[in-house]
Order: structure tokens, then sequence, then C-alpha cells
């Protein structure tokens, strides 16, 4: 057999197996490990009986369109249905036409990238921010430069002061990403005036913003502000990415980009080479979904119960872990994040040992961090364990923090 | 608002939308236009009842699962089921480990494109080739280099020749891409010595192939050769793409990468960054159909009938065209590639004028070539025409031809 090494692209050569991904692959088939590792729903939610009939209703009654290749932009009864659902939910304008099924949001994530980012752009984002958003602006070859949080998520006279010097230093931004709702991983939410400070900085510095909004439909506390930027955005800075993920089904795959004019249509360009387009199937089946208003009722009963899930959690981590771990209350989203201010304390080293000993999995937060830092946090998940598991994993949790 | 085209990456500036795209998108909603351009199935032979109970039944049974985030890489059901697949109707002994499942053939090409191609290597291929893998291995950087065809596809003593002169002068070759039985466009089959020659020179040259395969499981003569070189590759140079596009239903948008050993494992990482991974649903469905057999069936039920439609088009080929139009005669596929043997004859120039004029509509060839040639070719479908429209869009061919 030939060294394939050599048939390689250097995109290739640079994307490694990240061994905290192998720990994690592994787990998946132990019982006995508790995981709070995945950001997945809970299965026991997903509307089953209603997506069984409605799929077989969509393959009876459309299957010629539904079975066949259709438009890479996506469906128009899908686009039409999603504009009228963010317009209806979060007081979005957009259009139809402006909108792009993807795969996923991780699909909306990489056309973004591949439409905007050439090595050696600046690409802001919150420190730490979502893993694989990180990962595909940098195959892209994006320079990533944080930005400090606080409980309100990314301060935004820090987001100044680092957008002003950038400029100083000639350096090319091509947009700030952010989770304004729940954030991944911080479990973190913006207040109303940092979004608009955020729309203001990328009208004053040009800059685009990219809004990835999967968690605003699932909120635990009354009065948490949840608009999107998108919602607010005056200039036409603001490209939005959503999914039905969390709050329908993550097997179907469903995203969805609200982009904004030339953009548009550069970004269907770009899906066409991708995949040519997102599966029929399964654009049809969200569409009848969103209809027949299974989402609004999957946010009705997901809502209290992610609720109860979030607050079990905190009173574990009030019960058991020690005063000097620190953690986040989120409004919103499905995870904690939390820091242990204790010399040394390592979560990506510990990781294996907190498999193995101590039965119980994370995620460790440097992955996370876009400038090597954040070794003492990880990213807790709440939405998919039980409620037993959720107390007797933070008991194991503790008493790794304690040990180690 | 911001003027978006600063934003864009060089990859998206270099991205066009193409005249002739924009006129074939229009004809979708005109009745009175005879279209010859897709390469569409016809709907009509979609088993939309099996695929409606069985696209229910997973979702009842398998719903936790069918409905949740899935392996990068694919369902190993399907991966499973695909492989044994393979080996019973290919000869191809390719293991579950070594499939990556795709968002349609697409999909595989643009993984194979990011995970092997750097900015300025090169890929061979027959010259004319696929529009979209050409426009795929181009976004990546590729330098595309054509290898003449004949009645049997390429010409492999050519392809020696170009091989050997790309390396005298000291160009990287990464791979050859073939489409090897039904080509797209030229609907030619290689022959099995050539097939062998090919796999030989890939030793000899030290690159890759990459066999682009939708179409070999419909064959329309009884011993015609359609063994994938796959199958006889004994020293693992051949990475296979196939989908169930064409023997299914392409809304599925299912298709996978046959690849091999530590190319796997690269792939599955690029998948990783690009969507997570494929809808898990239309997975479960697949490998359902596949197990029930639907496939197998659906070959029994469009081998008669596209080659029906493949011979009256060749008939009325024969009694409309001029004789200075040669066509070849495709033994698989869905295409037949016509060449206009007459001076200045464009059909890229008169794409607008067959559509307004003279209601009929088909693929100007020369987008299908590398190297700026192929301005009097065209490619034709017969899959998705009815044989009243293949009769009459052939009239109006003709005289268009005649005529312009």
């Amino acid at each position: 057999m030939p060294a394939y090494d050599k048939f390689y692209s250097r995109l290739a050569v640079g994307i490694k197996a990240s061994d905290i991904r192998e720990l994690l692959a592994i787990i998946k088939h132990r019982k006995d490990v508790i995981s709070f590792a995945g950001g997945i729903p809970d299965p026991k939610l997903f509307p089953k009986s209603e997506l069984a009939d409605i799929a077989r209703e969509v393959i009876l009654k459309y299957g010629d369109d539904a079975l066949q290749y259709s438009e890479t932009k996506g469906l128009i009864e899908l686009r039409e249905t999603l504009s009228d659902f963010m317009r209806r939910t979060k007081g979005i304008q957009t259009d139809a036409e402006d909108l792009i099924i993807t795969t996923g949001s991780q699909q909306a994530l990489d056309i973004v990238a591949r439409g905007m980012i050439d090595p050696g752009d600046v690409v802001v984002t919150e420190n730490p921010s979502y893993l694989a958003a990180i990962g595909a602006f940098k195959i892209a070859g994006a320079k990533l430069v944080g930005v400090e949080m606080d409980e309100h998520g990314m301060d935004t006279h820090k987001l100044e002061e680092k957008l002003r010097s950038l400029k100083n230093s000639g350096e090319r931004v091509k947009f700030i990403y952010t989770i304004p709702v729940g954030h991944n991983p911080a479990g973190t939410s913006l207040t109303l005036d940092r979004k608009k400070h955020i729309i203001e900085l990328a009208e004053e510095y040009d800059v685009m913003v990219v809004e990835d909004d999967p968690y605003s439909y699932i909120i635990y506390e009354d009065g948490a502000d949840t608009t999107p930027l998108k919602a607010i955005d005056k200039y036409g800075r603001v490209i939005y990415l959503s999914t039905v993920s969390k709050v329908l089904a993550p097997g179907l795959r469903i995203g969805w980009i609200a982009a904004i004019d030339d953009l548009t249509r550069k970004f269907e360009l770009v899906k066409q080479y991708l995949d040519l387009h997102s599966p029929t199937l399964t654009q049809f089946i969200v569409a009848e979904a969103v209809k027949k208003g299974l989402i609004d009722r999957m946010v009705k009963v997901a809502t209290p119960y992610y609720k109860s899930k979030r607050d079990a959690m905190l009173s574990a981590m009030e019960d058991y872990l020690p005063d000097y771990v620190d953690y986040t209350k989120p409004i919103g989203g499905l995870f904690i994040f939390v820091k242990v201010d204790k010399e040394g304390f390592n979560t990506t080293k510990l990781l294996e040992v907190a498999i193995t000993k101590y039965k119980i999995a994370y995620v460790p937060g440097a992955s996370f961090f876009v400038d090597g830092t954040g070794h003492n946090t990880m990213r807790i998940n709440f939405s998919y364990p039980t409620f037993d598991e959720i107390y007797e994993g933070v008991r194991r949790l503790s008493a790794l923090i304690k040990n180690e």
C-alpha cells in the first residue's frame, strides 16, 4: 500500500484527531460512566409518533418532489415557513429569499467560513467559544481573537478595544462570531444593551456579525432578554444562524442561514459545491412539523423539563462542590461552565482519570478557548443525563475535584 | 447597507453564477419547453409507498436514535449494509470501517477535494468530465488536466503520456478522476483492459484514483463489463464513490466514500467540520430500504424502463438528426453526448435561442470540458422526459441544428 500521507491536503495534515474526542467516543459504550459531555437533547422529548406520521404523509402525498433533487437554497415551502416562524417568534424580518437551508448549523458555519474567510483573516469570538465553530473558522485559515466574558457574556468594551487595536495594526477582521443566548460553553446570555453595542461596533468598524442562535427558544427565566441581534440590526450587519436540532430533533440535520443581499447569493453558490442541496425529504418533514406547531409544543414541554434539570444540576453543585469552584447559572441553553480555582487543576489532563477512576465525563474547557487558557474549566451538560445521574455525577465530580 | 463584496473570501469571489444555470433554472417553470438538461431519475420509479412505510417504521421503532445526533462516519447499520451490498453486487471488498456516509456524491467529491487538494495540485480527468466534480476540484484550487476520450471512454495511452509529461515537468498529481460506466456527460464506459491500465498507471506514477460510480447499476447491454476499478485494485490506489440517487431516490441525499486506511480517518475528520454528520433519519431509511431489497427491485424495474427511453432517444436521433451530427450509444447511465460537426455551431451561445424559439433545453457541452473546447457538443438526458417528449424534443433539436 502506498504511503497515503503524501496525498493529504495541508488542511487534512492540519486536522488532527483529538484525544478528548477519542476518550469521549469510548464512553458512549460504557454504561458505568455518567456523561455530562454531550450537548444533545433528551430523546424523551422527540415527538416520535407525530414525526412518523408526517414522514409517511409527505412521502405519500409529495413523494415525486420529496424524494427528488431540489433547489440548492432549500425548499421554498420550508424557507417560507421558517421565515414566518422567525418573524412570529423572534421578530426577525428575513424574507424567504434570504434563507439558505443547511445540513445543521455546522454546515451553516462551514458555508460562512468558506464564503467569507481567507487565510489570515481575523474572526473575533467570545473566549471561550463553540468548539466546532472555532474548528470551521480555523480550517478556513482564520486567526481567532477572543474577547473576555463575564456573567453577561462578551464584554463589549473589551470587544471595542480589540476591534480598535486590530484596526490599528491593519488586520482584516471579517466578522464577530457570537452565541448571544445560552452560550456554548459559557452558559451566559448577552444583555440587550450589549447586543446593541455589538451592532454599533460592527457598523463603526465595518465588520459583519455572525449570530449563532440554537438555544434562545429554551429560556428558563421570565423576563430574560432573548432578542436576536438580527431583529435589531438596522445596518444590515448580522448573519443569523439557527437550527431545529434543540427544539425538534438533531437527527433531521436542518439548520439555516438568514443571510442578506449579495451574501445570500454567494452562500448559495458555495453550498452548491458542498452537497447540491440538503435532503429534500427532511426539509419536507420539518416544514410540515413547523406548520403543525410541533416546535411550539416542544418548546413548551422542553422548557420546564430542562429547567428542572438545570435546577437539579445547580442544586447538586451547591450541595457537593467545594467553595473554590465557580459555575454559571444559565438562563437558557444546555450548559453550565465550571471553573475550579485550585492550583494546577487541569481538566484536560484529568479527563482520563475522571472517566476511568471516577466514572464521570465532561468536556475540558481548554478546548473552547482560543488563547490556550481555560485549563481549570469544564463544560457540563444538563439536558441529557437523568436526574439521578445529575446528582450522582456531581457527587463524583466533586470527589474528582477534591482528590486530584 | 455595507458593500458586502469586501467580506467575500477569494473562493466566493471566484464562484460566479453561471448564465447556463440561470437559463436552465427558468425552464423548470415553463411547461412548453422540453428539457433534456436534467440528470434526474423519473419519479415514477420511486418506491413511494414502501419508503413511506419504512420512514414511519424507523421513527416509531428507532426514533430515540433515528432523530438524534449520530456518528460522523455514518450509522454503522448503514455502513455494514452498504459494505455487504457492494460485495454482493460489485465484488468490492470494503469493510464498513472504511465507509463514510455523505450527503450525496457531491459531498463525497467535496470531502475528497478538501482532504487531498492544495492550490496548484493537479487532478487528471476525462475530457469532458462531470461539471460539479470539476467545480468541487477547482474551488479547492486544483489544476485540471483533461485526457482525450473515444467511444470506450478515457484513452489510457493518452493518460500515460499526460502522467509522464506531468511527472517530467514536476507537477504534483494527486489523483485521476474517472466515471468508468455510463459517463456523465460522454455516455461512454471503460473496457476492463482500460480499467486495469488505469490502476497500473496509478501505481507506476504513484497517484490515487477517484472512481465516481453512480450509474453502473443501470446497464442496458448484456455482457457489458461494469467491474469497478475498486474491485480489481490490488495496490490500494482506488477511492470509490457511489450514491443511491439513481437507484432509489436522490432526495434522500445518501452517498458514500469507500476509502482506505489513513485516508478514511482524514476524510472523517474533514466531514466533522462540514456538517457533523449526514441526517440520521435518511440513513436509517436507506439502511432499511437496502435490507428490504428495494434497490435490487428498483434496478430491475429501472433498467428496462430507461433502456426503452434510451432506445427511443437513439431511434429519434437516427430519424431526425442530420448526418453531420454524431452521438454516443451508452450502455449505461442517463446521458447521450451529441456533437454537431457544423462550422461555428456553438451550443452555449444557442441555448437561449433553443429555449425561447425551439422550446428545447440541453446542457451545453463546453461546461464539461476542462480545456475550453467542446463548443459544438451538448449533453442530452433520456431518463426524465416522457416518450412523447423524447420524439418531439429530438425533432425540435434537429430543427435548431439545421436552422441555426
